[in-house]
């Protein structure tokens, strides 16, 4: 009865009643520790995904099932409480959508509730809760800002400069990081920024000489796929005039300032040769060499912040020795300005092959890309109006979207069913553009668009690979400028590259654009194999699609959160992942350093090693 | 008739519609360019301040006379329109506040108006008119912002990196800088970000090693002495973890990092020797020595963003050769470390006498402090509190007041009578701090607070010094670990300072904290005392107070408007004025660049030489 009773009556109700009835019921159910009323006021097909504000992991139940069990396990501990809209709810085709606040017994959360009305009462559809900050461990900003200039007088103070001097003396050799990331890309960086403002002794490491260089190493034609609006880092927005597509060096500087102005603990030009964990003394012993000296860190936590595109890719090709010409993986492809006159050979037709074949031709060289499977092809002007315009733009921006609404927005669609809104703004994208799509199959181009038509993300999502976003490349091989071959490659001569149906493709420079392997084989190499095989492949949904094989797995593989091997952690993946998920990743470093306790709710098994 | 029926009437009416009314009733005079209508509707006691949108000046005329004769010159060319609130206007003790924004024949920009009840119909009693742009020279941001990656496929084109290489090298040998800035400080820096965005090809030279010296140069104690809110730079603010005082290496990195991301044409190690202008050529030639290079430019405009505090004052004392310790200008005291256990006398009692007077005395030096005449102290948080707290701070921040609104609202005050503004805060702090005053008035310590008790930001507008933003020293002077002295220097001895009333004060280290003359001593230095003389005193505004001789100006002396020296500019000021007054500045300069006429209304008179 009690339960009937309390349940928020859909119906005439405004979004705003409706969503507060309900967030009130469902607090008034987990104060009462009633585990089973909360669940039942999850509608039959629901998604529940905390970001570890319950559950200290990244994880997604679902259905009232799954509520239950999440709820069982966490609720006595988490103590949530004070669920508050933070501003007006909406309604949308029968779907109310609320922003609200809550606290926990250690933190303060921000989530997003999607209701809709079954069996004549308002339920959950779908559920996010997110930790925004650990009670008592606030970060220093905004009013609780560091001072600066400390008033007042006292003897012998030590200025900012001189701080900050004795900290860069002491880390690493009378003073250890508690978590030392391995990486000093964009993720790492992003990472090191959240960890130095939440306090936690940290320190990125880097083999390239500056921030930055990560990028200003690769061809010098890159620009980012993906727009500004989705690529900020943590605390510090690009200003309103920074291109939409960020050239290759111009992201360079920015991470190089970055880290000077947000004090990231960085050592550049310091590679880590291996590392060990004791379980004796609960700290990993990492092997690095800085600027050619030697030096042993004693971090307790590892954080591989390495790329989640993983190790290169090479295939292993027979003759790949006697090729008298310039061969190498895309990621060391320098660009095209010593190869004008030359004829090229890119092999693969994603992202980096349509990038490097582009200024290859723009600097007339003959070019031939041999095309392995099937590549899913954007263009980007179609991916930024239909894909990201609503989230991430400047029309996102006018509409209240800010940047974090929008990550908040996109985390709270359920992995599950994220291909069912995919879906048609694929099919809206094959629409406006079929000129151009119908231009690249009658020259012979083997598209696709996912194994069920889901697009680009879910690619990226499921697989990390299999896609090009255009910008202007994919004419040059549906008119021809850049010739188009199909094929597996056999081996190489001394000035060619033969096919398996016996093709020879003559060659001055030959570019591996095939790919790269999940992300532990960077553990194998640091680590040991047997390290890597406990963590398990990195990346991917479990979706039982092609290259991200089943079974489902809830989440990305071993992102962000706690793994099977203790104290590792993977970070990584675009600059909009890298940005959102070091906020979660950060706070359950912090919690560990700051000794809280965390259990973790339904740690991820291992499906597959690599 | 017309004018009375047309005239809108005050009383019942909301905020909203009078405001509205005003601006319609107002604009339909102007579009009949009638000039005396348009007067009338200015209440007896009024003041309109533009800032360039209808005088290509930055002017404020008072009472309706003064209107009619703004419009009178400016009406026709101006042919302004389409003024619109922004937002919807407030009332408060019977003044209708309203943002607006408008057009002019070649500009948009935005105004706000205050209007009061006179004799039955609602005037205006302050009213602001800015340029935000000029038509068809918008700047590339947000929607305009570049590409960056440019999409297709075109032979040879250039890379990111490419182009700026190209520009970095041709610039001042095949191309000349439309604009030159001579100082590469905040002010510099900050108006060669806004010329880069505006497309003005410009250079700020300083002979600093790296931008941000200017800073990091100064005494190792110093820390910014306006709070965080109150000094971002244009386009790109501080994060939000920024400290309140930023210490003075911060925000030399800071500055080093904005020059970089914001492309700021810049070079470093670079000192202009002479600038001699030609009427022939309607050129400026400047040589400099880049890196020990001899190079001539050729600008069309020369602005000295040399700082607003012009050259150290230092006084012609006797003694200073056979003084046998270390003495110099505050502005290159070089902190307490070489001073430990020794004795300094430091003559002033400002802001920079006390900073250095603090870090001695926390270095465990000997510290006299001579007083030479009454200074004004205003304890730092309570002038953040009283003072700037409404405006810049995070309570304004979430009140919904931006940096770009405090802006406008503080440019919105009338220098008339912004004293009388004024003077109820520091009455607010005279009260609430009046132990502390209380303590330095019974140490013997000189306060005033300004001719007028109206505190430190007009005794800042009017003369530049005379005041000490409190946040510690004070205390040493008045619990006596600071000695204070009185009286006007005489003459140095080998090893003491000998004031006018013979007290001999021995000393190892004499600091002259003595301030600093106006700011065309830098041009008489760099042009010639003739140009200096015409262009005359800069900073102050006639007040008629101590160190601010009248008449009454109107303005700020020669700061960021057309000056009697042809294609001569002088910018500079704190971090606000030197972010929102380069908005201006950096309008004219593109406007003259573009050949837009730009008829200045009123251009200044020269009462004072130097």
């Amino acid at each position: 009865m009690t339960e009937i009773l309390e349940r928020p009556a859909a119906g005439a109700s405004s979004a705003p009643d409706r969503a507060n009835a309900w967030l009130s019921a469902f607090e008034e159910a987990l104060t009462a520790r009633d585990v089973d009323r909360a669940a039942a006021m999850f509608a039959a097909q629901s998604w529940w995904r905390d970001l570890v504000s319950f559950s200290w992991n990244i994880t997604t139940v679902e259905h009232p099932e799954g509520v239950r069990d999440l709820l069982t396990a966490t609720l006595e501990r988490t103590a949530p409480s004070g669920f508050a809209t933070s501003e007006p709810p909406t309604e949308d085709g029968g779907v109310v959508t609320a922003w609200f606040t809550f606290e926990t017994a250690v933190g303060r959360g921000t989530g997003l509730l999607r209701l809709k009305e079954e069996d004549g009462a308002d339920r959950a559809w779908t559920f996010l809760t997110t930790l925004d900050e650990l009670k008592g461990f606030e970060e220093p900003k905004r009013t609780r800002r560091p001072r600066g200039a400390e008033h007042g007088a006292d003897k012998g103070r030590a200025t900012w400069k001189e701080r900050r001097q004795a900290e860069a003396e002491s880390l690493g050799s009378t003073t250890q990081p508690y978590v030392l990331v391995i990486g000093g890309g964009q993720g790492g960086i992003g990472l090191g920024a959240r960890l130095r403002q939440l306090g936690v002794p940290s320190l990125v490491i880097d083999k390239h000489p500056r921030p930055g260089d990560q990028w200003r190493n690769r061809y010098k034609s890159l620009c980012l796929h993906d727009p500004v609006w989705y690529d900020h880092l943590p605390y510090l927005k690009f200003p309103d005039n920074w291109p939409v597509f960020s050239p290759k060096d111009k992201i360079g500087d920015w991470l190089e300032s970055y880290v000077k102005v947000m004090e990231v603990p960085y050592w550049s030009s310091t590679e880590a040769s291996s590392a060990t964990w004791s379980d004796e003394t609960g700290e990993w012993t990492v092997e690095v060499e800085r600027e050619g000296r030697p030096l042993t860190l004693r971090p307790t936590h590892l954080v591989f912040a390495t790329g989640m595109s993983g190790k290169p890719r090479m295939p292993d090709v027979a003759g790949l020795d006697v090729f008298r010409g310039d061969v190498h993986h895309s990621s060391r492809h320098p660009g095209p300005d010593a190869y004008r006159g030359k004829r090229a050979v890119v092999i693969g037709s994603n992202n980096s092959a349509f990038d490097i074949c582009g200024a290859l031709w723009e600097n007339d060289v003959d070019v031939t890309m041999v095309q392995r499977s099937s590549t899913h092809i954007v263009k980007s002007g179609s991916l930024m109006e239909y894909g990201l315009g609503d989230l991430y733009s400047e029309r996102a921006l006018d509409a209240g979207v800010t940047t974090e609404k929008a990550d908040l927005i996109f985390a709270s669609l359920p992995y599950r069913i994220l291909h069912e809104f995919q879906i048609p703004a694929y099919e809206k994208m094959a629409e406006v553009d079929k000129d151009f799509y119908d231009r690249l199959d009658k020259a012979g181009f083997w598209l696709d668009w996912g194994d069920d038509g889901s697009g680009l993300f879910m690619k990226y999502l499921r697989r990390g690979s299999g896609y090009y976003i255009d910008v202007g490349a994919a004419d040059l091989v549906a008119n021809g400028d850049v010739r188009l071959v199909h094929g597996q490659v056999d081996h190489l001569t001394e000035d060619a590259v033969v096919l398996a149906d016996g093709t020879v493709l003559p060659a001055d420079v030959v570019v591996f654009a095939t790919g790269y392997n999940s992300m532990n084989g960077w553990v194998a190499d640091l680590i040991d194999q047997e390290t890597a095989d406990r963590l398990g492949k990195c990346w991917g949904l479990g979706s039982d699609t092609t290259k991200d094989p089943g079974p489902w797995e809830g989440e990305q593989r071993n992102m962000w959160k706690p793994t099977q091997v203790s104290n590792l952690w993977m970070h990584g993946g675009n600059l909009h992942q890298s940005r959102h998920y070091s906020q979660f990743l950060g706070l359950q470093l912090k919690a560990r350093f700051e000794g809280l306790e965390t259990p973790v709710y339904r740690l991820q098994e291992v499906n597959h090693t690599g």
